[in-house]
């Protein structure tokens, strides 16, 4: 039985895919410490669970396909508070920020359409694009220059009649580079001069460190009277370690491009309402909840850095921001070495699991010397984790 | 700014579009009665959302791409109950019956391809083949022949080189008609022949009325030597009268496409997490919970058709599953009629919102004279929504 060019095309999540070597690592007796995937340990807010908690409806019904009032309305004045002038009607409640992804680029691409994006990028918008029948056009950014933006000139150079729209994670993932006000400019610059979307994917916003300050695509385009290019892709899963509740959400002030969107949304009828309920509790104690975050995530990096810092050869940007860090490791294939990782390798019973960095690349061959590490354990286990590392490079080259 | 050519050609949901006039009746002080949308008022099992309850984690966190290992075990013990030789391993836990659809669709379908459906069917196949650049090619079925299939002969004509699934629902959809074990026969006979995926959309499984009983195509398809070639689409939603918690499942026994699409739900991560604890739950109390709801439906399908029947030149199947008819009503424009049930017409402050027909059709200009009614409500309300209706009609043509 023959699948879909794209079924068939369709990439296993560099982040999910070592999984069932995970899985026998640990049926093995090994404790795997797992920095393959965004999975933070810090609590979820108590009061989004309690707010689950406190459904009392007789019936678990459908809700809007736009989210639930309250939601939007709680998601639009959060960004308010940052600044960004929008009200509840420009918000979309989505199944994650995934589908916000997915949408977005359904609703102003068609087969054989082309986003230009920024590599290392967040690996699933290649799936989404491979869905969709989208190509992505890679602009390579390097670890050298923190993975920050090329020259506007090398970015346009990839815009061809095809390119629709210009996506980017800021703060990043897997980069950790925190776009400045100016990289932000250039880009919906550029994409009002092109007569593209913007479409930027800020579900990191409040992970910056020393000083860093993420800039949000709504704001900029206000700024340049071009607020119905910009797209924001945003999510609660980061924000609030609230990943299972699968709550996302998209806003536009192109109300146009929201209705779209909107109808897209109808086809699958509504988001999960327990979890919207915890997102608007969220959202409310936001201030309480997320500074002690960020400052659990700054000692995460410096612990990660000082684990690299070990490693003879290993090339590696401070990440500004998000929690994850793509160093190029002297390992030669991390591909190959992450699943030994799993299979070969083992200290005390321990091992680490990473993610191979090729999968955060469109161009074939790119990042293959590197990995993405997360930074979602608490520091001792952390700990644990980067001498494990260190010492597995040790290990492998000398095989 | 200019959106995809599927942005602008994605149907809005003829379920949900009139919803703004819904809204302003109800501004106005108007009680609607909705028989739109299929969603019921029967309690949720109370052990579901004590389940949800129960969670203790302090993290939310992200699922299994392929669904919590529980549920899919309790799935796929649920469809070994009845009869259907399956393993946990076969089930995938989607976000709703309606990312199953997507998946499916996306996995076998390029743009361009083709899917059998028979119309009227359930419209929201229609938005994912839409964003999926998949065309339906419809077959049409009868009010006259109680929506039962035509000769093998008419589906094989739409056959081209092109198409790759034959599509349906049964218990339908809107149709109410449950497919004979024949009838499913047949179906998954043409797919082997022709070497095509047949796709069951099987949600209202349980609910059938009058000795009718709805086969699996799994346990067809096995019978037939021809696994392989099957794709269970279902639901928790109808089932258990819980909508909102969006989990739905697919189930294959075709490994190679399973595998393309665990890659799909990776890409999305994994379907919410405390809704799956609640469909667990949801499979242990399925004996005490589901017969009294198939008789309750039952009845409310007894109201609504003394309700049609006091309509002179109404055409109407009676219902066999599901909980939906589609008639044809003597009112011309059902469209419109619709829309003026929500904007003109009231009887002692009180209204009925039903789903124009045509939103069930692919075929231009077909169904225009239907609606779709989904006996979701009380007996009682049902009762005096049905008043209204055959009142409105009245009105409608004294006009």
């Amino acid at each position: 039985m023959k699948l879909s060019d794209r079924g068939n095309a369709m990439p296993a999540s560099p982040i999910r895919r070592l999984t069932p070597l995970a899985d026998a690592a640990k049926a093995k007796g090994i404790k795997v410490f797992h920095l393959n995937i965004g999975q933070p340990d810090i609590t979820t807010p108590p009061e989004m669970l309690e707010a689950v908690k406190a459904f009392s409806d007789p019936v678990l019904s459908y809700g809007p396909s736009a989210g639930l009032n309250e939601t939007r309305e709680a998601m639009a004045k959060y960004l308010r508070g940052i600044g960004v002038d929008v009200s509840a009607n420009h918000v979309l409640v989505t199944q994650g920020g995934s589908e916000a992804i997915l949408f977005a680029m359904a609703a102003i691409c068609d087969p054989g359409d082309e986003i230009i994006v920024f590599e290392p990028f967040y690996t699933n918008y290649s799936g989404f694009a491979c869905m969709l029948g989208v190509n992505l056009r890679a602009v390579q950014t390097k670890v050298e220059d923190g993975y920050h933006l090329p020259p506007v000139a090398q970015i346009e150079a990839k815009i061809t009649p095809k390119t629709k729209a210009i996506l980017w994670s800021s703060p990043g993932n897997p980069t950790g580079a925190v776009f400045t006000r100016q990289e932000v400019t250039a880009l919906v610059e550029l994409a009002k001069k092109h007569g593209l979307y913007a479409i930027s994917d800020e579900a990191y916003r409040e992970f910056c460190y020393d000083g860093h300050v993420a800039t949000c695509v709504l704001d900029v385009a206000a700024e340049l009277g071009c607020s119905d290019r910009a797209i924001l892709i945003d999510s609660i899963s980061k924000r609030f370690s609230a990943c299972g509740a699968r709550i996302g959400f998209l806003v536009t002030k192109n109300e146009e491009l929201l209705a779209a969107i909107l109808r897209f949304g109808q086809a699958r009828l509504c988001p999960p309402t327990l979890e919207q309920y915890a997102a608007t509790v969220g959202y409310s104690v936001i201030d309480k909840y997320v500074p002690p975050t960020i400052d659990e995530y700054r000692r995460r990096r410096d612990r990660v850095m000082e684990g690299l810092a070990k490693i003879p050869g290993a090339t590696c940007a401070v990440p500004e921001g998000a929690f994850y860090v793509q160093p190029r490791l002297p390992v030669g294939d991390a591909d190959a070495f992450a699943q030994w990782l799993l299979t070969d390798f083992q200290k005390d019973g321990k091992t680490v699991m990473v993610a191979p960095g090729n999968g955060f690349y469109a161009t074939e061959g790119a990042g293959a010397e590197e990995v993405r590490i997360a930074y979602v354990l608490k520091e001792e286990d952390l700990q644990i984790a980067m001498d494990l590392l260190v010492e597995a490079i040790k290990q492998w080259n000398q095989r």
